[in-house]
């Protein structure tokens, strides 16, 4: 069990050996409700189902569009017809969409109820459970609305990512290898050993693996929301890979996973620095060649990017004005720095890096 | 210029000479967005309302139904598709809904931008510009959405109350007058004197009294929302008058303004504190007295509540249940107490203290 600090309060994160354990945890001396992503409700134990009190139960769909302001209205008010209040607890169970739901959902009924969170995903274990952040849709504005506000408590169940799809797994590994680049060289390298022969693994021998490098992904995340949980200086380098990820996920309409994103962001980031000469060319084409297995199932995906809109995609991101484009590039493992780029930086480094990736061409 | 501290970032109320000065204020060095009350914006110095940046101004009206979760989402998406975002300024002119609708906006867009507050009521000025709080409806549900979330700077400008119609200076003068009480006889007693004939001031000469005792009532709420931010403990006795109160206003649809109704409430409270022994009959008596002004215009309407809705809508309030009523009791001057009454002190205090009201006959 660990205990993160934060401005709001402080939170633990516990291990918990099923479901049905986490579930005993939750309502143990309380009456929660419950916000329940509709897809693993029905994938849930069905003796843990069958003991979810219906009348306190919300189930969500997980999609973008139902974390927006709007759609949110009807879950607030089931939730307050169904008699939550200020004194009341609020149990979310699925992956990142349910949590920023749910998350958003805590901070602002009563000004701020109690909330514990199950995450169900890889990336929600691994990365997003911690760092009390949540992120609204409105309208057609990504991510503009949302909160800082912690869970009270996280519950981890490994069990859960049994049942995932394989390209989850994958895109979750996305942010694992993410924290482990910024960590440095040696947790790396730790991390690309364990994953050697990942793919043949099947979806039980996996978790004992997974579950580890949850753990050593809140190791390497902890201690910076807690110097920074808002998001004002060296949290930021957390985005690594996040600038060109969100425009490779907006082009192909989020055909292309999160997780995966990110890797290619890196990739990116990684070769921008080494035209750069912040790294050296060999450096950036081997990472390349090494986290293949991530970048190697879109290659197709990728092909069909124009080179326009990805460019489109990038100038809509509010840090990047028409002076130029702000991003995190690197000087190495765990050496990671925000840049600025000018204009002719973006013609002469980022488009080049970006049209090698598109056509999975890592030779820098 | 007082400094506020607050856990979310400390804050300065600050009192400027015209609207004039204080625009002067919000403009230096920055390109602010607005949120102004329609009928303020209406009333302006044409000369401010000039240089108000039409192209980041956005008009509201100040209304119970448009301080709510679904009709806000329009006055989100204004101020987004004007440009608002992370690095910018909100600056928020109006009374309490106002102050309500911007405080959420501010303190949800981006995960929280800086806002600065022109409270243009007496009421906000005196109690609600400090203290982080916002309330927003949601559907059916009064008050049950918020944040806490002070503004960076809150700016007092007198000459706003110049053209407040004298049923809202009265009803302002409501929660001034609940501070008072709240600090002990001595207070109340200088306000009373100062009060002294005030129906008969003109609207200019009214100024200085007000801003003075705009003054008086944040010496007293300024230490308590300092101790107790969140609402826990000593800070819910600001609430003195509220529960009897906002059933008055629920009862008559809002016919009973705000601070009249805590008056009314104050009132019946010091009632029951008489019939429990708490008081004498004779301070109830003389407190009821005194505050003639505040009670008498509202004789007519009193007389129409049934009293059965009155039980209905206290009924209505989350603090209270089958079993009884909690509400704040005084053993006199700066000595209230939060009392939960069991349902036979309802029958036998409450009922009787309220019947007593509505009836406008004060001696208990």
């Amino acid at each position: 069990m660990r205990t993160i600090k934060s401005r709001s309060h402080d939170y633990t994160v516990e291990e918990h050996a099923s479901s049905a354990a986490a579930l005993a945890a939750v309502t143990r001396d309380v009456h929660p409700h419950f916000l329940v992503d509709r897809a693993v409700h029905d994938l849930l134990d069905p003796a843990v189902r069958a003991s979810l009190p219906t009348d306190r139960l919300v189930l969500m769909e997980a999609s973008e569009a139902a974390k927006s302001y709007g759609p949110l209205e009807p879950v607030f008010l089931d939730l307050l017809g169904r008699g939550l209040r200020r004194n009341g607890l609020l149990v979310v169970v699925g992956g990142g969409v349910l949590q920023d739901a749910g998350c958003f959902i805590a901070s602002v009924l009563a000004r701020g109820i109690r909330w514990e969170l199950v995450p169900t995903t890889l990336l929600a274990q691994a990365d997003s459970c911690i760092g009390s952040k949540s992120s609204i849709n409105i309208g057609p504005y990504k991510n503009q609305i949302g909160t800082f506000y912690p869970p009270h408590r996280v519950l981890l169940v490994q069990d859960f990512l049994r049942t995932l799809p394989f390209d989850e797994i994958r895109s979750g590994l996305g942010e694992v290898i993410k924290l482990q680049l910024l960590s440095g060289e040696q947790g790396f390298e730790e991390l690309m050993a364990d994953l050697e022969g990942f793919a043949t693994l099947g979806s039980v021998d996996r978790l004992p693996l997974l579950a580890r490098w949850v753990q050593r992904s809140m190791d390497v995340k902890q201690p910076v929301i807690e110097r920074d949980e808002f998001d004002r200086g060296e949290r930021l380098l957390l985005n690594y890979g996040h600038t060109f990820g969100h425009a490779f996920e907006s082009v192909t309409d989020f055909g292309i996973p999160h997780g995966i994103a990110v890797v290619l962001g890196m990739l990116a980031a990684t070769s921008i620095s080494a035209r750069l000469g912040m790294v050296t060319e060999d450096q950036a084409g081997a990472l390349a060649r090494r986290l293949r297995p991530w970048h190697e199932p879109y290659a197709e995906r990728l092909a069909d990017i124009e080179m326009a809109d990805l460019l489109a995609a990038l100038a809509r991101d509010k840090k990047n004005t028409a002076a130029g484009l702000t991003c995190i590039l690197t000087r190495g493992f765990g050496r990671m720095e925000r840049t600025s780029l000018s204009q002719e930086q973006v013609y002469s480094c980022v488009i080049p890096a970006l049209s090698d990736l598109i056509h999975s061409e890592f030779g820098v």
